[in-house]
């Protein structure tokens, strides 16, 4: 609870993702172990640990660490808290491995998809695909299961685990709320603003800032002004982060980003992105937009004309100056409330990480800021 | 801890399966009113409150409460206790939201499943149905949540909710296995018995019998003789139990059984039941029930052949006596530890309600036990 801004040596968030990544890997690795021994298939626990190990940025586990410091939790820290940050990691490994079906995504991270790699490993099945899908509907509940797991065996006290759970709750809650409402809204994109940041409010604000930045505050019983400090600086780079990861999902390199750039496009995925490009739009933009997005036939071609009529509007820009004005936003907030020197640091590394839009991430799609033909500006 | 054999006033399994649906419902409807009330999408709860009001035996949350009052656990059970095993119920209906999916099913309990009634919900969308099994995956892992929330704010003693995460952790893990290893054998039945046996154990022994009874037991903090007593029962009880199931998904009476006689059958599901049969067939009932099984066309006509063949293996007269002998087993392991004389009574009656094969509900398909035409014996 030592808010005090005494200097400490910088957090090392390599360090830590690392300390977290090994315990994910040793429990899924005693999973595969458990499931051999028992005579049970061995291929869920190797189909997460294919999962966890390719890639993933650790948002989530890497800011309730934060959290943890920023309340003042102990420099060194302990394994309870970390463990409970890998439950964080693991749930992410349930929601998007059920995301992933729900979106049809064949590739995550450059690699086939939970269900893409299920169905490749059972390719002898005359319903590959099927098994696939479905297997991947079990596979994310185990991960889930496993999540739960890791927190109660992280040996918190009676006091933090109780904390923990009303926190991770919460959370779990609102990011299935924020996925239902995403699906709610697929399909049928158009320029109502408030509901595109209804979704980024529960899919990324809560689930991916807030919560885990709770989780790690809880943990450390925080302060009052430590928790309205964490939530000011949260609320803010969630958003960010969300209106990042869709114009990526639009404009970004896929050699880059790791995800497709035709994926959202062809869902129809209602986004803030899409909405301000509707708002924005004359009647003949809009029209093309309309018949061009949510269209399952989308190729790259397509994709590149969707691409171009946004820009056209101007969304992208101010997608871009959204982004800014949240980042300060929520470095603003860390310098209206002192905390731990380098949990604050650490923040403001996290802050501009994971809203950075790096200009080689974009290169790739051209049309950015492009007139494109025969569409009016 | 008291298991002592004193007579005390019969456990009114009515009364209990009243204060947990109750339960469940307040849980339910606060969920459908804060949803409303922050203007989130009250259909989620809605379906879960349809899921649960249409029915189901309550098995698991029965015998949570059975394992707490044969451990000597207070006969006023307490709401903690009642909260627990409504939390139970709630895991199960995530599991069937979820395996209503995996299996195609579009009926349970004679209503439509949580994806078919989704997707009657948004018929005005031209992706309805899959819209309906995507959203049912969200609800799937919301019920899943929600059983966690019933668990955690249950007011438990740290001691209790210890103890209740370990056996949970367990349970929800053992169905997971089962429900794969059904799908691994699903569209591949054949004579393999053990590979049967082996989901049994872990769908229905761990998860219907043993965990439930094992969680009331650990909330009591039971001695180990009545642990073992509950473990003794529960083996055969969930075999039968699941035996029993097998034999009413293709013999039973839709009408009686509220589900289809003809889904298992046309999705090749590997049971004890096929197993049996395939390892009694001749040549030509073998080869014919491996034409027929798992056949995505197979209509009724095409399932009474299959009902007849197993019929004329004799294998479903095998399993009548097989789930006759684990009933036995159950009840021998009850007469061979004195646990307190109402709790023993009361799981006495579950025993044989649970493992009943009511003559009416088989009624429809006198194809039982009759020599079909063209077919060998």
């Amino acid at each position: 609870m030592n808010a005090s801004t005494t200097s400490s040596p910088p957090v090392d968030l390599v360090s830590i993702r690392r300390q977290i990544d090994t315990m994910l890997a040793d429990f899924v690795a005693a999973k595969a172990h458990a499931a051999t021994e028992t005579h049970l298939p061995a291929d869920l626990a190797e189909a997460v640990r294919e999962f966890l190990s390719a890639g993933g940025k650790r948002i989530r586990p890497l800011l309730c660490v934060l959290g943890w410091l920023a309340a003042g939790g102990s420099a060194d820290i302990p394994e309870s808290v970390l463990q409970a940050a890998a439950a964080l990691e693991m749930f992410h490994a349930a929601v998007l491995i059920h995301d992933d079906i729900i979106d049809s995504s064949d590739t995550r991270r450059d690699r086939p998809t939970a269900h893409r790699a299920l169905a490749v490993r059972h390719q002898n099945r005359s319903d590959a695909d099927c098994f696939g899908e479905h297997a991947a509907i079990l596979l994310g509940d185990l991960a889930f299961i496993w999540s739960g797991e890791l927190l109660h065996t992280a040996a918190l006290t009676p006091r933090m685990l109780a904390a923990a759970l009303s926190v991770l709750d919460a959370m779990r809650g609102d990011v299935q709320y924020g996925q239902y409402l995403d699906l709610l809204a697929t399909g049928q994109p158009n320029a109502d603003l408030d509901r595109a940041l209804q979704i980024v409010r529960y899919k990324t604000v809560a689930y991916t800032c807030r919560r885990p930045l709770q989780l790690g505050a809880a943990l450390a019983d925080a302060a009052p002004e430590v928790r309205a400090a964490l939530l000011a600086y949260a609320s803010p780079l969630g958003e960010a982060f969300q209106l990042r990861d869709d114009l990526l999902g639009v404009f970004g390199d896929p050699a880059v980003s790791g995800k497709s750039s035709v994926d959202d496009l062809r869902d129809g995925k209602h986004s803030v992105l899409i909405a301000i490009a509707f708002a924005r739009a004359d009647a003949a933009q809009a029209a093309q937009l309309r018949a061009l997005l949510g269209n399952p036939e989308l190729d790259e071609k397509a994709a590149a004309q969707c691409r171009a009529i946004i820009a056209a509007t101007g969304a992208a820009t101010e997608i871009g100056r959204m982004i800014a004005s949240r980042r300060g936003l929520a470095l603003a907030a860390l310098d209206a409330q002192p905390l731990p020197t380098s949990a604050s640091n650490a923040l403001r590394t996290m802050a501009v990480r994971i809203t950075a839009i790096d200009t080689s991430s974009v290169a790739a799609h051209p049309a950015e800021n492009r007139q494109p033909e025969g569409v009016k500006p």
